[in-house]
């Protein structure tokens, strides 16, 4: 069998569509980023990142950083272990109480990734409630969507933040019958945020259990950073809230809040979460102060979307093709991947800028774009310089006002 | 529908069952690991940690060490995005191609843990090559029965380690089928290491691919710590290594090695590759210089099998129920989860000596053991104290020369 032959051909064609990806080898400069070193095979240049998940710039702040080395130095590298055997450290168990604090929810739990947590918690719990029927909204990230997959559950797909189309779906089975929405509160893609009350709304009238990824909101949003369910004022309607810490919160990991008996039954059962080792006691120390540090400043929140409103208000005087959203995600429009990555490597390599081009499966094919993320941490010169090589870039391109401005009115 | 309430039941039925899981809070004591705290309502007390995959204590390793603090100064604490959007940095980069490398391979491919890289691994190149049949070892880990279990193919299971019996199985399916099989080297449990070369004649015999997870292994066997398979010269005959950094290496994450156009597939069709945050670089950063360190240092290796040997001594000389095997690990058979719990708790209370009882998922009911796991940084003393201890249980316990030692003779 010539498995070799197969995986070249599925290259091939990956190529012919313009989307094979190459990974961008960078090198952050901690206490300039945005600012960072990319390197190429010429060597090494520098660039301004925008387009980084580390939203608030945690990734770097004194707080973050000194924890893990006091972690280090006092327990050192890796956990050595599964959390059962041997793998629970106290920083663990500190920051679950801390998350479930956060969320104002009995306890939390703690995977290697929010991916994982999707994954392993949506599929576990359909394992645990045979029959239980998913509505799953249909821009789901890849984490829950593979999570209910491997659930092997009835499951039907509402129309993006639609709560009509929810409400027809929820409606068509009795009222016994075991039910999950499982929904995000931002998009990361589009930047669309819920209706996390109309949502609970009707959790509660057709007796559903929520599911709700914080991903990209968790640390930003609400008076504490709990997300958009703080924000709303929803916190407490929603069952099981999913959130990251690599994202806001700058390091990685990710996990689930809810209550005590469903993270004591994902914990015992979750295979993901049982098999493998635990997250390194640094990083669960530097999510620690992370989320402590959040939890009573306001500070990057507040600078975070005032960079937010001033990005958008100058690419809309620019007429620059960004997709208009009420979150802090900046998409802006370009719609075939060959044309996306022609912009971005022009960024790259005639203006120092530093934007991967998001394409499929990360997004729907045609709806290819440059995904911005302003943070706390970029200056308004940095600003005036993203600006001024997207309007030069636009107005080199002879598609520029065709495809692209016709994508972002979408 | 009460969802709470059926969670409390599958609850109930692990206490019942004797095997409801209490994860020990614990706090390493860098330098002087596997001393530990270990933390209780009355507060925290000092143990000895003897069943940590810290194998090689390079979870405290001057080098690992330096190079995490390195990697926090020079470039902050996550790496802020997924591998393709700005989550690449420098240290992926270097470190896959130490871990190629290492392996004697063209490609490796982190991924955020071992358990990851075979879950996704394995069911991507099944969604790749459709109708691909795969022969499975019957002892194979968690992470990649659920991989196979995701690649939704026809799968056989050979029994544990048996050549002829894997024969048997591929002989029935023509030479034109493509194929896979999924072994581990060393068997975590049990402690048993897979025939390689066999193994290998076989693949070749009938085409198969060989995929060979020696996340047991690393670091600790062959003379650059490339694993079992360096050991038995037949790195080259397997066609996908899987590994972790998190037990010999002592730090986190996971990867595979083979060719260019495998990882590359991998990297551009594996979801869980795709959606997810990339290590931490201050882990990256520290995997490497363990990977680099165990490359050129066989006292680590050295050391790590001579505690091996003197344990399995101790054990045998005072009759206790060790279970026989040519590897590191040192399973002592209990096999009731009732009594294995009892055992480890008058061990940590007592004697100040933590081992995790080991009981169903991890190893099928009936055979629940203590499983000790000797380091280069144990010492004699600890070791005696270790039996002591161990011996004066046995001789209180009534069912010690019943069950335990019926179970350890199988
Ligand atoms: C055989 C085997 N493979 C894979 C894994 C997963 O490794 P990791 O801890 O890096 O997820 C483990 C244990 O954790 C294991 O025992
Ligand atoms: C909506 C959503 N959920 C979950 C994840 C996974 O989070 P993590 O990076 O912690 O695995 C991501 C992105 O990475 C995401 O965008």
């Amino acid at each position: 069998m010539n498995f070799a032959g197969l995986f070249q051909q599925r290259l091939e064609a990956l190529h012919q569509e313009g989307r094979y990806r190459v990974f961008a080898d960078l090198k952050r400069r901690r206490g300039s980023f945005p600012v960072a070193d990319h390197f190429a095979a010429n060597g090494s240049h520098e660039v301004t990142v925008w387009c980084s998940n580390d939203y608030l710039g945690m990734g770097q702040h004194p707080a973050v950083l000194t924890a893990m080395h006091q972690a280090i130095d006092a327990v050192g590298a890796g956990s050595g272990g599964t959390r059962n055997i041997s793998g629970t450290t106290h920083y663990h168990v500190e920051l679950e109480s801390e998350l479930a604090d956060l969320h104002g929810k009995e306890a939390a739990l703690l995977f290697t990734s929010a991916y994982i947590a999707n994954d392993a918690t949506l599929s576990t719990l359909l394992k645990l409630v045979p029959g239980t029927v998913v509505f799953s909204d249909e821009k789901n990230h890849a984490s829950m969507i593979e999570g209910i997959r491997h659930g092997q559950c009835e499951k039907h797909i509402f129309r993006h933040n639609d709560v009509a189309d929810l409400e027809e779906k929820l409606k068509k089975f009795p009222q016994g019958t075991p039910k999950i929405i499982a929904f995000e509160s931002v998009y990361s893609m589009d930047g669309h945020i819920a209706p996390t009350a109309a949502i609970c709304d009707l959790a509660e009238k057709y007796g559903a259990l929520t599911y709700l990824d914080e991903v990209h909101a968790v640390g930003m949003y609400g008076p504490r950073g709990g997300g958009i369910a703080e924000r709303d004022g929803v916190m407490d309607r929603v069952d099981i809230i999913n959130g990251t810490l690599a994202k806001g919160f700058g390091v990685m990991g990710g996990y689930i809040a809810g209550s005590r008996d469903l993270c004591d039954a994902i914990r015992s059962f979750a295979s993901a979460f049982i098999f493998t080792t635990s997250l390194a006691p640094a990083i669960v120390a530097g999510a620690l102060a992370s989320v402590r540090h959040l939890k009573t400043n306001a500070f990057e929140r507040v600078r975070h979307q005032e960079r937010v409103r001033t990005l958008k208000a100058l690419l809309k005087a620019k007429r620059l093709p960004v997709m208009d959203n009420p979150s802090h995600i900046v998409p802006v429009m370009v719609g075939c991947p060959v044309h996306c990555k022609a912009v971005t490597d022009a960024l790259l390599h005639q203006y120092g800028i530093y934007v991967q081009p998001i394409n499929y499966p990360t997004v729907s094919k045609g709806t290819e774009r440059m995904r911005l993320t302003p943070s706390p941490v970029h200056s308004d010169e940095q600003m005036a310089n993203l600006i001024r090589a997207l309007e030069e870039l636009w107005a080199a391109c002879p598609v520029s006002n065709g495809t692209y401005v016709r994508l972002a009115a979408e």
